[in-house]
């Protein structure tokens, strides 16, 4: 309908896939769909933008925000006080209070769209991204035993995405980590939890020289904390290594018992490619999680940092008479699947979803193909017709070069004039009827193949 | 994750769905997804946003455009260049050059995304919405059975969306009306044509005076126009109307070649439900359309104008060495189905996906019902566990409100000590083994319903 420049160049930080690449993140998709309906979670979708001023909230985010105006608004310069979401969970909770009044509680959603932050693109940092968030929302009061339900979905979910790396779930508990400190007698607890949380960027020296002079710990106090950072096991064990620091308050005991219940509640779950650990590092800096937290790391890419994180946030919303508190886990899938998709660990074998193509011997039979290819439809076979009456050993390389598994041949085009199908990888054509045949089930939609051998950092590429 | 703002209210312009809404939307692409995948077309996504340049090659549009601003920008009150797009094809012709080294053509695409215009909403009118588009695009050559072959996908697409109203594709072909004025004599054919097409918003003698005004025609030689858009019929016999108008020309003669092979192919196509007629009144405006042009109506809600329209274009994109020719049609999913929803012309039967919720005896023995769901899960059965262990009666209320079809009781809660599942609309109460138990088909997946007769405008609601 348009022409376009000539002039066309990639916008960096805004992430495109060819076909083949879009295939393997459908099938994300997918996957983690059908898990989350499993589990009985209902799919939403946001409209992209929000205004300003729920978006700016927390203050430290605003340089992130794109901010919409109409070209030829009447007002030139002027803003729409529109701007693009960051995340689903800002968008998520206005919606929750807006529809408040037409929602069940406790309200399970999942949501899968691209969010929007507009920061100088860097390494693994995209202004346009696709996240796949599960929340558990309540009103007044949410049990604990929904934090134990959103890791282990989330837990399942990625453990069906076998074709990728497999991933570690770390689990902590605010309470706990809060608790501890000020059991400790940190006078700054808030702070202390701050300066462990640079734990993966400083040295540990470091760290412990800034709990003394910033949080105003002793050094036998900052060591204890260090102590409790390193703790990490896979099993509920991290309890009596806790109560071995020998520190006790009632906030600490609590964050124990839930995180040894969520410990014990995901055991089952863990696989070959997944698992789960109580990792007593994990605070999730600064955002407002009261209770559980998650962080996830992608084993072979650790530096990607947390792909999947989330928590339990006492006041998700919050409309001056009701509290909606919540639960929640987000799953970056541009940020785990770009970086795969650009080194190959992962691809699909075929770029279209056509198993079969149906050869043309002349335009004037074009529809007898036709009639062909709505057969093999019936059946649910994908295939496509030949654009051109071209020579057959045309019409099978252009098979091949789309990775068409199939050729069809139909009786005026064969020696013995039946229908014929070919497999173009092993050379083997034999009659078949297209009213009935199909083919092997792996060959009827593209798969997507690892070239990483799970839970190792070895690639066979 | 943060508070929000307790005055919360709808953003016009921007529709959201309520998560049964959502089941509703979320069926039409599945829908589709699958019928374009059956015919070989590979899904993409492009980036929502395109440099500001190649969003105002078409000047008429600019209006249109929102463009984004990084709010922390250096320069403050400066653009960043980029605009969200504001429909499909602009992002794609894009697409095509950027990455035509890596595509095989012809390339068959559809895309399922989100647009955005920046316009002043108005009824039928929206600032985001969703629309469906497949295109085939070819390199330096594009033959015309690929016309006849988008039509056809987008009526098999849209005859499977079997819960909404009936559609009719009208078709014609600027070859066609262009050869027809120009073999009358008409001096200025771009100008009968873009008065033509203005047949649906003003009198017909108003059209006719402005022929013989502002194109310069004869009264004779418009009312031979008239007569052209008057013709309107399910078969090839427009042909025979046309050839009795006494008008010859070359363009005219390829122009109604075209339409009946395109009229022809599609027939066997035609349900109760969905029609494909030649209708010479369609002219797609200003488009840059250059042979088969397509749009269509919703039966009972003609006045929402054309849910999907599209055709052949002679050059989707230029890259100045390469013409990339086109056909396509998009389909306006928030436009049809956004009225429809809120007539509720069409409603899903829950809003969660749960078939099944696993009641709770008490807090103690919460893990043997989540063992439950955990089999039921294994059998494909989408279910939740109660959220807290209230009166039965409380449970199966809560069941009931969502729409959940089956309430599961545990060996501990029932007389017998044995699984039972109580169907809730008819209070049918039955022992049942979770590991093998599956409610029937219907009953697993929300169902789409519609209150409207099909191809009638009664509605039973």
């Amino acid at each position: 309908m348009t022409r376009v420049a000539t002039k066309i160049s990639p916008l960096s930080g805004f992430p495109e896939l060819l076909p083949a690449q879009r295939v393997v993140e459908q099938r994300v998709i997918d996957s983690l769909r059908a898990t989350f309906e499993l589990h009985g979670f209902a799919n939403i979708e946001t409209r992209a933008v929000e205004p300003m001023d729920q978006l700016l909230r927390k203050g430290e985010t605003s340089k992130e925000v794109y901010v919409l105006r109409r070209l030829q608004d009447a007002d030139a310069g002027s803003d729409s006080g529109l701007g693009l979401h960051f995340d689903l969970t800002v968008p998520f909770a206005r919606y929750v209070l807006e529809h408040a009044g037409k929602l069940e509680f406790p309200f399970r959603r999942y949501q899968i769209q691209k969010v929007w932050r507009g920061e100088r693109p860097q390494e693994g940092r995209y202004r346009e991204f696709a996240q796949a968030d599960i929340d558990i929302v309540g009103r007044d009061v949410l049990p604990f035993h929904h934090d134990v339900e959103v890791a282990r979905v989330m837990v399942e979910a990625l453990a069906g995405l076998d074709f990728l790396p497999g991933f570690t779930l770390q689990v902590n508990n605010r309470k706990l980590i809060q608790g501890f400190y000020s059991g400790l007698g940190a006078s700054d607890v808030e702070a202390v939890m701050r300066i462990v949380d640079k734990l993966d960027k400083l040295p540990v020296e470091r760290v412990a020289a800034l709990l003394v002079d910033e949080a105003g710990l002793t050094r036998d106090q900052a060591d204890q904390c260090l102590a409790l950072a390193r703790i990490r096991t896979h099993d509920d064990s991290f309890v009596a290594r806790v109560e071995a620091l020998g520190v006790s308050d009632p906030l600490l005991t609590e964050g124990l018992a839930e995180l040894a219940d969520l410990l014990r509640s995901c055991a089952p779950l863990a696989t070959e490619r997944v698992a789960v650990v109580a990792d007593l590092s994990i605070a999730r800096g600064l955002d407002y999680y009261t209770g559980t937290v998650f962080e996830t790391r992608l084993t072979g890419s650790e530096g990607l940092g947390s792909i999947c994180s989330g928590g339990r946030y006492d006041a998700l919303a919050d409309d001056g008479r009701t509290t909606y508190p919540g639960v929640g886990i987000s799953f970056g899938v541009s940020r785990t699947l770009v970086p795969l998709l650009a080194q190959g660990a992962v691809a699909a074998d075929r770029p279209v979803p056509s198993a079969v193509l149906v050869a043309v011997s002349d335009e004037e039979s074009r529809a007898e193909s036709d009639a062909v290819a709505t057969a093999l439809r019936a059946s649910g076979v994908p295939c496509e017709v030949a654009p051109t009456a071209a020579k057959f050993g045309k019409q099978i390389k252009a098979a091949e070069r789309r990775g068409i598994p199939y050729v069809w041949f139909g009786p005026g085009s064969t020696v013995d004039a039946t229908h014929q199908v070919k497999d173009i990888r092993s050379g083997e054509q034999v009659g078949a009827d297209p009213a009935t045949w199909t083919p092997p089930h792996e060959d009827l939609r593209p798969q997507v193949v690892s070239t990483v051998i799970s839970n190792t950092e070895e690639t066979t590429k």
